[in-house]
């Protein structure tokens, strides 16, 4: 049984104790600057505040000055900082490390550059650690449909290991794999991590069917959700997701089952990125939706951006054919450009319903 | 502007008024033998009792008896019947239709023969009509993720329409198409209608998940809705749908979109077939669970027993491996052999989470 360190300590690097405990794993968990109140309450009552649950027993938490002695002695490191956090874990990372270790990462998102070339994170990541060091490490991530109480509470999840290294996925895999926690592998990195990122935008999306009806009150009656709408905007998701692996070199069909269309379904249910959609869906500007939630992280509306930006760029270039990911496109005049929704429906589909253009 | 016909005043037929209303096209609405209070009550009121709407003006109903009275000078039908009345739809046609009309039916579903051969449902009604009249007619379908109710409330709706000739589906496109009922056109037709039929299946499982919530109790939690283990079903769902066009000669995107994904999505959200699942989820058998729903007719239960008892017979004659189509083979034994339901996790998602085999 091994001894895994866990860099941050929000409820999703939290919740992935489960399995690694329900494995005979001890798991160090180290907070970052903006965790002090949970490691503080870990520490004096074994309860994550925000879970809202006890930690599995034998789990040590350190606060972030700490860190140095909570990755002594320690093979396997899970990068639990969240996507506005990557730079950061990186540096730090940097110094924490040593040869011969292996990372697996759980943020999900996209870089662009000035150009609009997108990087997926466990790059981001990797790059800010040193050519030297970085060689002699190994960076894997966790995708797919995992709401992180229902993993801490042992409900049936279903997720994907990816990285380039078939057998440090087979050993990560061994990790994590429980009765409730079903792991595949999947070398292909760059298709997993762009379905992880781009489903964060799609959903945002999903939240604008309750929105216009919470406009239209009364009228709206009782008995309708919408859900066609919504059905539309998942299936048009499903197509660009598809999109994406052609642009950024995934292969086509890694956003079946769950890295993209499984990833999408869950995260469309629900959570704060959904909520602020429901805002907008309701009327409101992005600026004025995003000020009712103040001190909430967003990291769909956030992907929107960095991608939606990415793409007007890529258009400019001559890369990206103006009349692809027009669900996207219109999601970037939303939320990156403050307009109103307006949906182009005549846009979606193709020309068959499915995508296909003649 | 045109005068249609629909036959079968079920709910998803009387919706598809409206967008026909809003182009300015007369509707004359005939229920079957089963629909007599429904058009009595449309005759008395206007309003149709299901639904729960006013029916829009200038709509006829007709009593079956005056059915012939309904086809007299009209080019356009629409079999609303839904896929248990599927034959007796098409013996009544057989007597009602003339050289030259067009058909275009909403029923979904598969039939199966001995040897567990497919069939999809406009060819299963076309049948029914003797040869020398067939040729002189078209047969369309419309699929695609529509909630009736809000189909006939004018909310954004994308359907695809599909058939063999793609001069009759834009003719039929014209006809439906409106600014909040948004339509294309797809002649993959077994593609479309294996996705139509098929999704009404996986939808059966995607109630399990809050099923197995409900017996939990208290146990539960008011927080988790067992989302990863929905997310999980539908991301293997959206993996089979492809399978099935290798297996029934669809087109390998077809799936994507309107056709596969987005109606398998709104069908997933609820109706009840979704809380038959739901109940089957609380640990009663599927015939406990059909007792507590008399009088209830069941599509996507009827689809699984019809399509899951030809993948047995596909099996057996060699044509499909046992691998294959795992969720459908344990929703055939839920639901067409009442045994307990046990996810088969291990079998699903192919070697890499995305349904490839390597």
């Amino acid at each position: 049984m091994a001894t895994v360190v866990v860099l941050g300590s929000g409820i999703m690097a939290t919740a992935l104790v489960t399995p690694l405990f329900d494995n005979g794993h001890q798991v160090r968990l180290v907070g970052t600057h903006l965790d002090r109140d949970i490691i503080d309450s870990i520490q004096a009552t074994g309860v994550h505040p925000t879970l809202g649950l006890e930690v599995p027993k034998g789990t040590t938490a350190f606060q972030l000055e700490d860190a140095a002695e909570a990755f002594e002695g320690v093979e396997f490191v899970v990068s639990g900082v969240n996507s506005f956090g990557v730079h950061w874990a990186g540096k730090q990372l940097a110094e924490l490390l040593r040869p011969g270790m292996h990372v697996i990462a759980l943020a999900k998102g996209m870089e662009a550059d000035d150009e609009g070339n997108l990087a997926i994170l466990p790059h981001v990541l990797a790059d800010e650690i040193p050519d030297e060091l970085r060689n002699k490490l190994t960076f894997s991530a966790i995708a797919g449909p995992s709401i992180a109480g229902e993993v801490a509470v042992r409900r049936h999840t279903s997720v994907v290991l990816t990285g380039d290294d078939a057998e440090v996925l087979e050993m990560w895999n061994k990790m994590f794999a429980t009765d409730f926690y079903h792991v595949w592998n999947n070398t292909d990195l760059i298709g997993v991590e762009v379905c992880a990122a781009t489903k964060n935008c799609y959903a945002f999306g999903a939240g604008l069917m309750a929105g216009i009806l919470d406009a239209m009150g009364d009228e709206a009656g009782d008995r309708y959700f919408n859900y066609n709408y919504g059905a539309a905007i998942f299936g048009q998701a499903s197509i660009e997701m598809i999109e994406f692996m052609e642009l950024l070199g995934g292969h086509p069909t890694t956003p079946l089952g769950l890295p993209g269309i499984g990833d999408c379904f869950v995260t469309s249910m629900g959570g704060r990125n959904v909520k602020c959609g429901r805002l907008v869906g309701t009327g409101l500007s992005f600026s004025e939706a995003r000020d009712q939630m103040p001190g909430v992280t967003l990291e769909g509306a956030a992907a929107i951006k960095v991608i939606g930006g990415a793409m007007v760029r890529l258009t400019e270039r001559g890369i990206v054919d103006q009349k692809r990911f027009p669900l996207l496109r219109h999601l970037y005049e939303v939320v990156g450009q403050d307009q109103p929704v307006n949906m182009p429906w005549a846009s979606f589909f193709g020309t068959n319903g499915s995508g296909q253009v003649a």
